[in-house]
């Protein structure tokens, strides 16, 4: 007899995670006698614990197409994050008693690390409790911190995001240099590793070709060697372009974004990397800047999402389905690479257990001896999941996507939920 | 016989000032009896002051017609302007002098106002001088503040870039507001009007929709005002995205972003209306923000370019030299609206003398009356203007831009010119 699911947006949203919810409805409408209505959860986690449910059977087949080409999550986010077992029993508890209401029996949650071990901990204390419920886990993470995929599906977006844009900014940067900007500031998502940096590195073809300065989290600001390196890149193309990690750090491992700027109120400033180092290379070289910082832009951007990316979200939601009708549990869909040139990539399986609170770094190889580039091998693994457009539609000059109706499923239980957020 | 030609780009780049340069050169090559080499200045007008022309007629078709898709100003730009006739003369003769010695008697000057301004004394004094030059003015400008042209080309490929933006950064934003950021504001560009801030209205086409509130250049920014709608619209739909324009400016009509921004090394820090804004916001209403500064971003966007903006653009500067080769002399071909719906333009002519140092402002009725939204008959105006998609080609996942050789063309005047900039 056919079991519901319940699919759930985890963390900050991407340009292409509807495109795995798209994968997830579709695939399951296609065995009606396996799976009934696929649920999800509003806001995440948290409208799974207060038991605030989407019906997606009431969205036509149109809407959920659509879903492949809208960015950020249809059904809302959050950060709500399950603590242990111990700490959170409630909560967990909670899960069960909402599935239990709905007789959901798939658990499809969509998010990184700690979503992740969230899955794992749902499929392991099901049973205990007295409603085994399939969990599986589908990666997505912007900062392709997951381990075990080739990559996590959302990163090869925003990586083609600031691959173009830096591409794009230093045309515009060169043609004036002789008299006007000479430095140029980018700065990106990465908090901890500098992998969206990295990807800024696929701009530049040829020797001279921008970014000449990458500004690693994983590599500690040094005032000097990085003013020499502005100075000479000047000098030898008369610009010079910079990509600046938002977790840029200094020698003693705090940000240095959060080195205390005041605004006119008085306030402290945070974030803004950009406008420091930009700050920086005009106090101490006299360059004229300009400095941008893309912010959300990049992570929504699905007007120029990696056509592999998407392809590759839509694939992880598709095989979950599978993985559960094959009757897996606490697992995850990752991509698993076959060769770099041509990319050739499948879909494989990891456990949940060893995903979990596991965050993957970039290679110490990845980075230019210098500190300040990317090396060959970063770009063989880097180049091939920015490659091919899927344009979304347009209608009237913009792009066309959907809002879904999002109808709200009767609640069965007696009980609200207090959660413990803000 | 055949005379030569010679093309500048003057000002700040556009995404689509290169479609313009294509349209020049390719309707030149189509006149080989009456246009001998199209020269184009390095680094706009300081190229001609110089005597630093590079033959276009080392360029293939191929290059040539890949400037229709590639960003920013292949032959570079710059800001130099020439003052009036008495304190510029010496510039105004040099110009002469170079076109003389290259046998250039048609000049196509590819800018804003200020660039109307000295082609238009050029087309004055050449005669005086004894030797006179066909000046066509060629319009370009994001600020979309020429006069008599519907719209100047390159502003209709920020607006849309703008619009894009803000629809799906709004789109990310509403995903998480539950729990997360509630306010985010995007700057872009626009010192005196509010043109491209009014674009990003566009995203919105039911109420409720993002942007919430516009913040213009044109509209004395009033705290209390504005801390009420970003309550009133965090209140109603859970989330306010905020467009502010770069040029916000306080009732005193000091700009916001000079207010006395110190950053860390405790120097005054230019730009950052948004970082501002968003400060304020968090600082009285306690909301978490993001924000972001699209900065080149925006201007450079080739790879998001309207569709209608390019045409536009390739348009004027075919025009351009069907002007010259008709004999006028002193005009700029401009964009005439024929009906907004279905959106019809065709190319007309207007005297260099109307176009000088006149700025376009917004018409007071493109703004709502509460001064934080646009006017049904500003959509009206700026809906065609982002229409169509005008995709550039890819190469490893990334737009194939064009770096023509530029070759350079030998000097014949045995003078240099020193020119005060530094």
């Amino acid at each position: 007899m056919a079991k519901n699911a319940c699919y759930a947006q985890s963390g900050g949203v991407t340009a292409v995670i509807n495109a795995t919810a798209a994968g997830v409805i579709e695939t399951a409408r296609k065995y009606p006698d396996r799976i009934g209505t696929v649920y999800a959860a509003r806001d995440g986690i948290i409208g799974v614990l207060t038991e605030d449910l989407i019906d997606t059977s009431q969205e036509p087949e149109e809407a959920i197409a659509a879903l492949r080409c809208t960015p950020a999550g249809a059904f809302g986010s959050c950060r709500h994050k399950l603590k242990s077992l111990e700490e959170s029993k409630a909560e967990y508890e909670r899960l069960l008693d909402v599935f239990k209401a709905h007789d959901v029996r798939y658990f499809f949650y969509n998010g990184g690390g700690d979503s992740a071990d969230t899955s794992y901990k749902v499929s392991q204390i099901g049973e205990k409790l007295g409603y085994p419920v399939t969990c599986i886990g589908i990666p997505k993470t912007v900062d392709n911190d997951l381990p075990i995929t080739d990559n996590s599906p959302g990163f090869g977006s925003v990586a083609k995001y600031v691959a173009v844009s830096v591409r794009e900014a230093a045309f515009d940067v060169r043609s004036m240099c002789k008299t006007s900007t000479k430095v140029f500031v980018l700065e990106v998502m990465g908090r901890h590793a500098g992998w969206i940096a990295a990807a800024g590195g696929l701009a530049a073809e040829v020797p001279g070709d921008a970014p000449h300065i990458i500004l690693f989290p994983e590599v500690a600001f040094d005032e000097r060697t990085f003013l020499e390196r502005v100075q000479s890149s000047v000098e030898d193309n008369g610009y010079c372009v910079i990509v600046a990690s938002e977790g840029l750090r200094n020698g003693d491992g705090s940000f240095l974004s959060e080195a205390g700027t005041r605004d006119a109120f008085g306030h402290a400033q945070l974030g803004g990397v950009a406008p420091l180092i930009a700050g920086l290379v005009k106090e101490r070289l006299g360059y004229k800047y300009h400095w941008a910082v893309a912010d959300y832009l990049q992570r929504a951007a699905r007007h120029i999402a990696s056509g592999t990316d998407v392809e590759q979200s839509y694939a992880v939601g598709k095989a979950a389905v599978e993985l559960a009708l094959d009757g897996q549990n606490a697992v995850m869909p990752v991509i698993v690479r076959k060769s770099d040139e041509p990319y050739q990539w499948e879909i494989g399986t990891a456990s949940l257990a060893d995903v979990a609170n596991v965050e993957k770094k970039m290679p110490a190889d990845f980075i230019t001896n210098d500190g300040f580039g990317i090396t060959d091998r970063c770009r063989r693994y880097l180049s091939p999941l920015i490659q091919g457009e899927d344009y979304p539609p347009y209608r009237n000059g913009l792009p066309e996507y959907v809002t879904l109706k999002n109808v709200a499923v009767l609640k069965k239980l007696d009980s609200a939920f207090e959660l413990k957020f803000k």
